[in-house]
């Protein structure tokens, strides 16, 4: 038997796991789960008889290693600033390791002894990142193939509530960490380069300007700028790219309706609002309105944010309930960010039976024989419900392709990596295939950064 | 002859060392001027026989020591960060200090000791924080001794440029370290009470959520409010206060103006623009623009902000040569607050002959026997020359009042302090009228903060 070592149960691992074991039997794996909680972990064995459930603190360095030890292959999916104690006993025991998570600086610095002792240490193998990395190297291989030059690559991705579970006027609910939505775009302007020029779009401003999408079948989309879209300038080889954007995808009317809390300051997660575990829904905007003596908070936010009574912005809020002076908001010391998310999440959880959906869409602009083309090519994956989710699906099931591609030897070049070699991408892309992650290219004439022909589309 | 050692020669000494040497006769005083700088001390001796200049490096312990030792009272003029090491040398040898600066933590924490060797540290007795708390602890204090009850408190302080030097369409020009100007009002939301309620502005609302203020003879101004305006509330006694609200004043229309650049992303200091030092002013403004095939940079920046071909707003920008091609800023590696100020401090520089104008405007509100009153005073500081800048004057005029009171023990409680007591601000304030610094005060029935009413004011 050869023993896949699981570091961490939690959500993003469903999938991850039910493949391994679905694939136990027939490729002799005996799947080893450890996480912090002993019931998570026995949860996602599903009483497999290849499966083993362990208790695992990380921090106990004695375990640890002699979990590692007992493993062929380690796959980590701790939060990402937990792998590198996993990744120097890897390096240490001479095991294989992969993760879904962006390489750190500490990671990276185990490249010379990874390779030295021949092993493989793939990363980012996940959905963002993992697969917008390998579909777009995958294009972008081809273009070069025909002898193309890169112009163009935009590349979008989201996390969703699928059509069926959209019941809601933002056509938006949490399917992944709140948090990071609600603070979504913070902590420095949105860079990025259009038609060879370094562009920059201050925070206040980044939900103005999105870019429309569409998608055959699911309809339109909309995307606003990364913080960093060039940080894989390089690593694609498209340091000469005229336009270069990275975002995220939203349904048409979220990132409009979205600035209002941004206008208003209700985003911001740098200080701590006096009172406020006593604070009303009501009480939480007031305090970004002037004080007025005979207006209403009402009347006081439409004229701020310039909403006429019919405005559909105007229907957003109301669905949230944010004027009700008897919701008690019950956060102590909380920031405006922690307020709103709370507010949100009254309102924003996934149902019982509600599923997510992960939208993917990249742009290729190329310029062969003299002739301007551009490729699309999205994917779009519903979940299967709230444990095998599109989230979980995406996440989880490159990493555990790739655990077993590197196990079986296919996967071999050695190193500290991201998926972006073919001998990586191609199989690994071919057999998402199966589990309905499909990404549909469309060749096109060149749109490029156009916002006028944009309009149209 | 009793000795003053002054600490730092720089441009808010001028005022401070020339009354002091003007005193120093009849007063008996033997003025040291200390600065790292050999020539500016020299300088500001004004070659007066009662001035000694030498050269102190306050990091060379011993010379620093022996300096304060031979002192019979010290006045600190260094940057805030670097009054400390001043303080404790001042505590050994037992001498009386005096700054213009934040009270810091680790000033605060000498309080015990200052106060068991029986001396007195006074801070924060410059312009603002000084001259401020002095003018509004004097009225507060005539309220309560009436038996009123404060129900208001606003105050406004503002370094502008003189009327006679007022050219440009800005009616601005730096005074004052021009960083601070552009990085104004960034790090957190401005917070505030009005009547009753905490309420906070996202800083890129602040510059247009200003309030109107005039001053009879100067017209009118306005002010946008100070990150923090309740830093004083426990000090002046007024936890119980309805409104409190702190601002900066300018020349109406800057604050609409100086929004242009917040809202294009001008003002951040957080992250360095890629290839600043080869940028033009043209380039700098495309960097925040959406890419367009065939808009001008001109046009694309008049869509941005909504600006009209008649629109104030657009000479504004004209006149800073904004949209130049060939004017290259030159800074390498800069942030776009860094490029922003190379370019304002190009326009916005005093000519040799310009003067400077301190506005101070503090609101009381109080209730007295069953009837709501207020009271608004009111300065207006133009400065002499460059030297003798109204800033100066200002800033180094209490500083020098307070060092000679307490030499001759007319101030004497002891302690880590701010002026906030009768026993210092009734003759400083008396004194500071001589020169020109005097409070208006008018009494009037009451506003409030009723934002119709101000309208009209």
């Amino acid at each position: 038997m050869r023993n896949i070592l699981i570091i961490g149960a939690g959500r993003s691992a469903s999938s991850l796991i039910k493949y391994l074991l679905n694939k136990s039997v027939e490729e002799n794996l005996l799947i080893t789960i450890g996480d912090l909680s002993l019931e998570l972990a026995q949860k996602k064995t599903n009483n497999h008889p290849n499966a083993k459930a362990i208790a695992l603190d990380i921090n106990n360095t004695s375990q640890r290693q002699e979990e590692i030890q007992k493993a062929d292959i380690v796959i980590s999916m701790l939060p990402a600033h937990m792998h590198i104690e996993v990744a120097k006993d890897c390096v240490t025991f001479k095991k294989n390791m992969v993760t879904a998570s962006y390489i750190s600086d500490a990671m990276q610095a185990l490249d010379a002894e990874v390779k030295a002792n021949n092993l493989v240490f793939m990363n980012e193998i996940g959905l963002d990142p993992g697969i917008d990395h390998m579909s777009a190297m995958k294009v972008i291989d081809e273009i070069r193939a025909k002898g193309g030059k890169m112009l163009l690559f935009e590349s979008f991705c989201g996390g969703l509530v699928a059509p069926e579970s959209d019941t809601n006027l933002w056509n938006y609910k949490f399917t992944w960490a709140p948090r990071n939505v609600v603070l979504a775009g913070q902590g420095g302007a949105a860079k990025f380069i259009q038609e060879g020029k370094y562009k920059y779009i201050p925070y206040h401003k980044l939900f103005r300007r999105t870019e429309f999408l569409h998608v055959e079948g699911y309809g339109k989309f909309e995307g606003y700028g990364n913080r960093d879209s060039l940080k894989y300038r390089s690593v694609y080889g498209l340091d000469d790219i005229l336009t270069l954007y990275r975002g995220t995808i939203r349904r048409v009317g979220f990132s409009k309706a979205w600035n209002m809390f941004v206008q208003l300051g209700m985003t911001d997660d740098t200080y701590v609002m006096e009172n406020s575990e006593n604070m009303s829904y009501r009480d939480f905007i007031n305090s970004f309105l002037p004080y007025h003596p005979t207006d209403s908070v009402e009347i006081k936010t439409r004229m701020q944010l310039g909403i006429e009574q019919d405005d559909i912005m105007w229907e957003k809020l109301l669905e949230l309930d944010l004027f009700n002076a008897t919701k008690i908001i019950g956060l102590k010391n909380a920031t405006p960010a922690q307020m709103l998310e709370k507010i949100l999440t009254e309102s924003w959880s996934l149902e019982p039976n509600d599923k997510d959906m992960i939208v993917m869409y990249h742009k290729f602009g190329y310029e062969l024989n003299g002739k301007q083309e551009q490729i699309d090519s999205k994917m779009v994956c519903i979940g299967d419900d709230q444990t095998y989710t599109a989230m979980a699906k995406t996440v989880g099931l490159p990493v555990a392709m790739a655990a077993l591609q590197i196990l079986n030897g296919k996967i071999k070049t050695p190193g500290v990596q991201l998926p972006i070699k073919k001998e990586v991408y191609e199989p690994i892309l071919n057999e998402l295939e199966e589990f309905g992650v499909i990404f549909n290219e469309i060749e096109m004439p060149y749109i490029g950064y156009n916002p006028d022909k944009l309009m149209g589309n």
